[in-house]
């Protein structure tokens, strides 16, 4: 790729996002698109912009965005998202401050030498973007210029470090913070019992449970609940609030359709089959009614066999204060580690019911042997992957491909092809991934959604990392040194180093495009405007079926943070060899910061809760691809046969030691609670019943006489059957 | 080494053994030794045996140590000990299963072959022992008669598996149930802090540890006791003790000349300077008097000073009752993790106070030193004895040392040296280890001394299996195939298996040697005895010099489990090659077992409890000799270029699959108190004051008016001093 087609890539890229920005100040200033760019505020109760709507200016969001606090952050989305936000600034951090050392300096030494002139001629091709001479490829072998990039190397290292500590400590602080909350919060008061062994011969397990915890916990012990296969009651429940759901829809159309030209209105109607295409027509209202009707019996006959019998042999136990629920949670309760097994208990709107009463040993076996799917997934992907950027340069494509000769012709399009083709097949292809992993993921038998989440990401990013950075790198020198890694397998590192110059144009327009484009569409919000305008159009007819269609998805971190750690990696790899990168990697987090800031303050909800948990997977992230980063420079000065290569192994060894320092210090206060943080003093005296009720799930709410059935059933039980649990 | 001289050993060791055995039944039986045959059921209080002394058969300890329950043997020697007789009965039974099916089937499999005689003509030297007809040696290459060798290895394997899963359970139920006792035992009532931060501006130690745990333990918090530093007092304590001794003995000798020929007597003198030999004459009486009336009083100013000023930043908290200490020792208290670090007490006894201070991260710099210390010395060990088992083959000793010849050419001194010289050299050079290791381990920072013994008890393991048995092992085919491995680094695995069988009668001289010397020497006790009565009569004057004379040590089994485990390697890995080994060994741990457990109940006190905290290192070194065993046997099937050999590559995988297993499982509960079994009841309410007394070190207890003056110390301080300890 060349200069032009470079350059007409950015210019793409850039009149795009400028475009998109301006639609956005356009229309998040119309009220009624005000659902649509400011949801987060109007679910809190807040106008959706302070002052009056005809005064403000389109560019005020950045100013909000750039002004709020980071305490504001936290009330408006959370801790996990403020903590999203010290991974944005630290990354931008060290990338801002090792551009400043680097660009002056490395730039002219680089610039000055001519390497890349003088070798042109005895290469194949003899087709050297002009970034080339700005990059240490111009410098000649064994040249003492060198020194001036070791040097640069451990400036980035420090650095890293350095903002990588701080960072650290300031987590930890923000999670004490709220850890420490005077607010009642439910799971601070639980743990979760999994692993309970076969009751004894009369008793049931809810009486076992209380024993076990009473007798250790004779003062502080508040109540159990047994943990049930909701399967069936969900399944239940669901086609009830569906049919709920569908009756209010019905009964609006049934009321709009009362004009006062016909004033009797008309019935809706519906079909019974397929999708409500086929089978026999009927009157929706009485049809709903009815289905209503016979599901509500159903539904609590099947919630009392629920509790009754479809006890697993996992609980939920409450205690009367946090330090106790904390100390619990950390504790070894049983002699065997894989009985009565706890853990403190996740927020009850993040409990994965379904994955509590998998077993102590299962669990692990299936974790080990999900990690073996995926080592073979990302095996395996890399092949494609590698294909993928070798075939799509146009010049492979015109050769393989003759028939599309003539398009690839027109010099417009050609450019723009060359500039566009692979990055989007590398954007589409990772985009399809992180389903897949969360589902991978849960499949492990881990009890909460952001525990999933956090382990989808970590395999997401050995994913991006190791297929598309290593892959690409690799795979694209791949049709010129396939020769050198046949001959020895173990080069990589020096196959590596040597494909990285070449690359670097590719993934310059990697990342241009990647933070002009997806964020251009992530402020601008196009997608879901013009869903929720077809939906409120056409299918909405009740307020419920409006709020459903405009509430906002939340910031999903854990899909955005590999993708920022591939920038990182990208990034850091290159910033000495081509230090041009860093500008757009400082675009990248800077942009990124403003707009999700914004996006955060203003329209994404959080669903769920895991105290800045993520931040020791970030730590460990971004201290991985500065060790990928340091090897690489390693392999880079070994090729250009520099002296200064020996130097640079200490700096590997450094981030090892750093990191288990890290870890040693600050990882186990993201895991557990620490006591000094639980015993601070509470608001009031915690409602200790609503505690408990909150963790009950919907679908085993009664809803007939407030929640007194759900006890009922619990404490009949207790009294009237002994015994056929075992 | 041929048959005869491997019987002259043999027979020498058994006579030696018997006749050590008759000495002991001869010696125990007299009144005047039973101090030192008895002494742990004299400080017991029991009389030295049940039943009159006269009808005493000389042979009735073996019945006393067969019919004694596992619970005697706790309640004699407590938990430690009878956790090192289950690990001597999982060997033997291991050893015996195996012997079952592996002696009648794999001896005369290769009995029948012929491989050594018919290849004996091509090999070098052609001195071949006739054991090798009976060893795996003698079976042809690729000869299918492997197969039963093969089996015979999954066998052994299984039978380890089966023990030591039973072992496992077995030892962890013991635990639980010595720390369920209903007994009130003081360490279950305290947790170590350490790296207590520094304190806050007006404030003493006492106060903020007190404040900090008080807030987290509102209820159960009793006190704390801030730990000193005690070189200074503990030194003057020692003088002081050692004058009062010094004293005591001079009176006696005062008394003792005072016959009715002399009642004036004639008073002791003693010299001043360097051990009583050199300076000014004086009256010891006065001397010694005039001594300990000096130091009483420096002992009870230096008392104040170390109380008020040389606190450190550790201390021992209390709690009122055991769940909350065993919980407080397994959460975590402080954000960070080097702040505030607990664990659980370790008994009085063995606390090393001066470990106590030092901090989190020099711990673990220190360990880390530590065992890069013991890598070092590992390796560099290793060429000495290679060097030495090549040495002290006689035939080598005369090449190189020609002016022996003529004592070593004398038959009978030749066949005796050849049986003892290596095997002697070996375990004096063992001899001399374990107190450096035990030094190194201290010096790692770890608080209490039964994890300080656990910790060098690693150390000397790998030591004597890495140099000894691999060591000897390689060394010496060391002269044969040195150039081996000069070309192929990592065909240690080969020449190692090659190396096995010639090295076959080395290692059973070894292990007979090891069992009868040692075990007959042990029973006997000829050492102690010697040394007892020489002291009774030349140097004891009173009745406490008596009984430190006879006074026994504990059972160290610290170093008994690193030599056991090199016979547990070498039988391991020779049981198939040269299944003979299997009686050996058996018989070295079924007399181990019979003779150590009438020690143990007539002999050893224990020193410490651990509470069976040494069971897993028992554990996973059995595994470790396992794995090692089955990879050997691997590389020996490869050397024979049998079909069976990759047959053999699931068992070390399964080892491993195992090893998981068991830790995950039972691992934690050896670390931590699990909380149902410390929620067990107490017989008694707790005295408190006893528990909190129990921990304060013999030199800082007062004497005058019993202990109150080290609590008015403390709080007096807390009162007078503020701020100056930050």
């Amino acid at each position: 790729m060349d200069l032009s087609s470079f350059l007409t890539s950015l210019g793409t890229s850039c009149v795009i996002f400028v475009l998109l920005v301006l639609l956005f100040s356009w229309l998040s200033k119309k009220p009624g698109n005000a659902v649509v760019y400011y949801p987060n505020r109007i679910l809190k109760g807040l106008a959706p912009w302070d002052g009056g709507s005809r005064t403000r200016n389109p560019f005020a969001w950045i100013h909000e965005a750039m002004s709020a606090s980071e305490r504001d952050v936290i009330s408006m989305c959370g801790l996990d998202t403020a903590v999203y936000f010290v991974f944005l600034g630290t990354v931008l951090g060290i990338l801002v401050i090792s551009s400043i050392v680097l660009l002056p300096v490395l730039l002219p030494v680089a610039a000055t030498d001519d390497s890349v002139k003088s070798t042109s001629a005895t290469t194949s091709k003899g087709t050297f973007s002009d970034f080339d001479e700005l990059s240490m490829g111009n410098i000649r072998a064994k040249s003492p210029r060198f020194w001036a990039f070791l040097i640069a190397v451990y400036w980035v290292s420090f650095v890293t470090y350095y903002l990588l500590w701080k960072a650290y400590t300031h987590v930890s602080r923000l999670r004490a913070h709220a850890l420490m909350s005077p607010e009642v919060k439910p799971e601070q008061f639980a743990i979760l019992v999994r692993d309970i062994p076969p009751v004894l011969q009369g008793q049931t397990r809810k009486e076992h449970v209380d024993h076990y915890f009473e007798t250790i916990y004779p003062g502080t012990f508040y109540k159990s609940l047994v943990v049930t296969d909701n399967k069936e009651v969900n399944k239940i429940w669901k086609e009830l609030e569906g049919y709920k759901k569908k009756l209010a829809h019905a009964e609006a159309i049934y009321a709009e359709s009362k004009t006062i030209s016909k004033p009797e209105g008309a019935r809706p109607t519906n079909r019974t089959g397929f999708l409500g295409l086929f089978g026999e027509k009927v009157d929706s209202l009485e049809y709903y009614r009815g289905k209503i009707h016979e599901l509500i019996p159903k539904l609590e006959s099947e919630r009392k066999i629920t509790l009754r019998e479809k006890q697993q042999d996992a609980a939920l136990v409450f205690f009367t204060n946090r330090v106790t629920a904390a100390s619990a949670a950390q504790c070894l309760h049983a002699q065997m580690v894989d009985k009565w097994t706890v853990t403190d208990a996740p927020e009850p709107r993040q409990l994965i019911w379904a994955n509590l009463k998998i077993k102590f040993f299962q669990r692990q076996l299936r974790q080990y042997v999900v990690y073996f799917v995926v080592a073979l997934a990302i095996v395996f992907y890399m092949i494609p992957i590698g294909f993928i950027s070798a075939f799509t340069t146009l010049h492979n494509l015109k050769k393989l491909l003759p028939f599309i000769k003539p398009i690839v012709n027109a010099k417009a399009l050609k450019t723009l092809l060359e500039a566009f083709l692979p990055q989007l097949a590398l954007i589409i292809f990772l985009a399809l991934l992180p389903k897949f992993l969360l589902l991978l993921s849960k499949a492990e038998g881990i009890p909460s959604v952001s525990h999933a989440v956090r382990a989808a990401s970590g395999k997401y990013f050995y994913f991006t990392v190791l297929n598309v950075f290593i892959g690409v790198t690799v795979g694209g020198t791949l049709f010129t040194t396939f020769k050198t890694i046949e001959d020895e397998p173990n080069s990589i590192v020096t196959v590596l180093a040597n494909g990285l110059p070449g690359n670097a144009t590719f993934f310059l327009t990697y990342v241009a495009l990647k933070f002009f484009i997806g964020y251009g569409l992530e402020l601008s919000r196009i997608v879901p405007l013009i869903i929720y305008h077809l939906k409120r159009k056409y299918l909405c007819k009740t307020e419920a079926e409006l709020k459903e269609a405009w509430f906002p998805r939340d910031l999903r971190y854990g899909t955005r943070v590999p993708g920022d750690m591939l920038i990182v990696t990208i990034v850091l790899c290159y910033s000495v060899i081509a230090p041009l990168i860093l500008p757009f990697g400082v675009a990248y987090f800077g942009l990124g910061w403003l707009i999700l800031r914004n996006q955060a303050l203003k329209v994404y909800v959080p669903s769920y809760e895991s105290y800045g948990r993520m931040w020791p997977h970030m730590h460990k992230r971004i201290l991985a691809s500065l060790i990928l980063y340091q090897v690489t420079m390693f392999g880079y000065f070994g090729v250009k046969k520099s002296v200064c290569a020996p130097l640079l192994i200490p700096l590997p060894i450094l981030s090892l030691v750093f990191g288990y320092v890290c870890s040693q210090k600050f990882y186990r206060f993201f895991q557990d609670t620490a006591l000094e943080v639980a015993s601070h003093e509470l608001k009031e005296i915690p409602n200790m019943d609503q505690v408990f009720r909150s963790f009950i799930p919907l679908s085993l709410r009664s809803e007939k006489n407030d929640d007194d059935q759900f006890e009922d059933a619990l404490s009949e039980q207790a009294a009237s059957r002994a015994g056929p649990f075992v």
